[in-house]
């Protein structure tokens, strides 16, 4: 129509729709940002005997194949999934492979994905057997428009999805279940030949946050709680704006640490409102 | 020590001490307040043929215990617990008995309480089979250090606490009963005897507040989520800071409407900070 009718009133809007358009080139295109990630692994102690190496090589793994996908174009929320998923493969840190058992020697797991463009969030607590918590909430986010899911509800999505269940046996390694057996069962239980190492419970809970060329955020959080846990009991981890929180005109957080005292002032949420305001200040 | 030595510096530390004495007497036995409770039955639609007056009876009622509960000197916790389950034991509204039936035809409620003088919490998601949740989570919160229950797990901690088991026959009303039909069946498998008013959702999650005579402020929430919710899927109402906060220094808060939107935002936290800030400007 416009093209049909130049009058000097249509190219004048004819001018201010290509201005527009320019901004919304710019808005979506750029101005692009140098993409970043940060991984944690988790607070945790760690034996004086024992080398820090494994555990610094298994985090700067998963922040390498993070940021691969970030320099691929790849979105944040694909970056944090992925540097998270690496950690979960990792039976070093207590998440995915590597979890810590509850008190009846089962491996319940907490994690989260969170969006800080849309704010929008994919979280399940309490998941058996599975090897990738953090995907399965990508999953469960992009699926649903749900945000947290639990239970036998949450199995069945699992299946629904053709995410394939993995063995207890695949999940539990030998150091947490010398832990477990030390908690749980009393010293005399554990094997005379199981080093402080061997029985410490080493790292924790596992996040990562990133930034995409675009300065999206996002965060992911994944775990398999604490030790001996109360069978059921969710931590801070899968719970939006405690363990995990992200909004993209701020910035992104992922926590680890005593869950049930971070559920209590809602820490990440408040990082990022924290951050906020030092901003404004 | 002090009195052995009566030089003018320590007549200074003394009454300094005393002082400091009154002023903790002081916040420990008073001031006394007036005893406070506000109920709510949730956000929902009315159909207009229908008469509100059962719903505001049953919020007055429950209001009408939980302020008894706190003229005997109770605590603003045990006020807010005895009211939400009042609500939760009337069909009238969507917690408890009334809950509304997830995609399988089952009640699933999540449920919190938190106390404003120590942050401290219960709550659990996903409990089936239970008559009320604010109760169960009351007590899962002086029994326990943790602070969220679900799954297998909660389920068990109900048998090791003596609540009873209900059948679903119980919980499962009419109304619920045929809005779940409407929803996930069709209308054709309606009867044509349902009236709009039957088939109405009605109330949704049901919530307190309460300030005892100490000044402790406390709130819970339960409720049985959304009808047709996919099973296991947690909404805003057990998640400290979404569904309910609590902080005796400033307020406290419970939350009800589409849970997906108010988690996003932590919404319950989100207020009592507004609050607080409200006071200090």
């Amino acid at each position: 129509m416009l093209f049909l009718k130049l009058a000097p009133f249509d190219y004048f809007v004819l001018f201010l729709h290509w201005v527009v358009n320019l901004k919304r080139v710019k808005r979506v295109r750029g101005p692009m940002f140098e993409p970043a990630i940060i991984v944690h692994g988790g607070c945790g102690v760690y034996p004086r005997e024992e080398s820090l190496e494994p555990f610094l090589a298994g985090v700067k793994d998963a922040a390498l194949q993070g940021h691969a996908l970030l320099s691929r174009a790849g979105s944040a929320v694909d970056a944090v999934e992925a540097a998270v998923s690496v950690l979960e493969d990792n039976p070093l840190f207590n998440s995915g492979r590597g979890s810590v058992l509850n008190l009846d020697g089962q491996v319940e797991m907490d994690a989260i994905v969170i969006d800080g463009q849309t704010l929008g969030s994919g979280a399940v607590c309490g998941l058996r057997r599975c090897a990738n918590p953090a995907w399965y909430t990508l999953r469960f986010h992009f699926q649903t428009r749900h945000c947290l899911l639990t239970g036998a509800g949450a199995q069945e999505f699992m299946r629904s999805q053709g995410i394939p269940e993995v063995p207890d046996s695949y999940l539990v390694v030998p150091r947490r279940r010398l832990a477990w057996e030390k908690t749980v069962l009393g010293d005399q239980r554990s094997p005379d030949t199981a080093t402080a190492s061997e029985l410490s419970p080493g790292c924790d809970t596992v996040g990562a946050v990133a930034m995409d060329a675009t300065g999206n955020v996002a965060a992911a959080t994944s775990t398999g709680g604490t030790t001996a846990k109360l069978p059921g009991r969710v931590g801070d981890s899968p719970i939006i704006g405690a363990g995990a929180y992200a909004d993209s005109d701020v910035g992104a957080v992922s926590t680890t640490g005593d869950g049930e005292s971070i559920m209590k002032v809602c820490l990440a949420r408040r990082t990022v409102e924290l951050l906020e305001q030092s901003q404004t200040v």
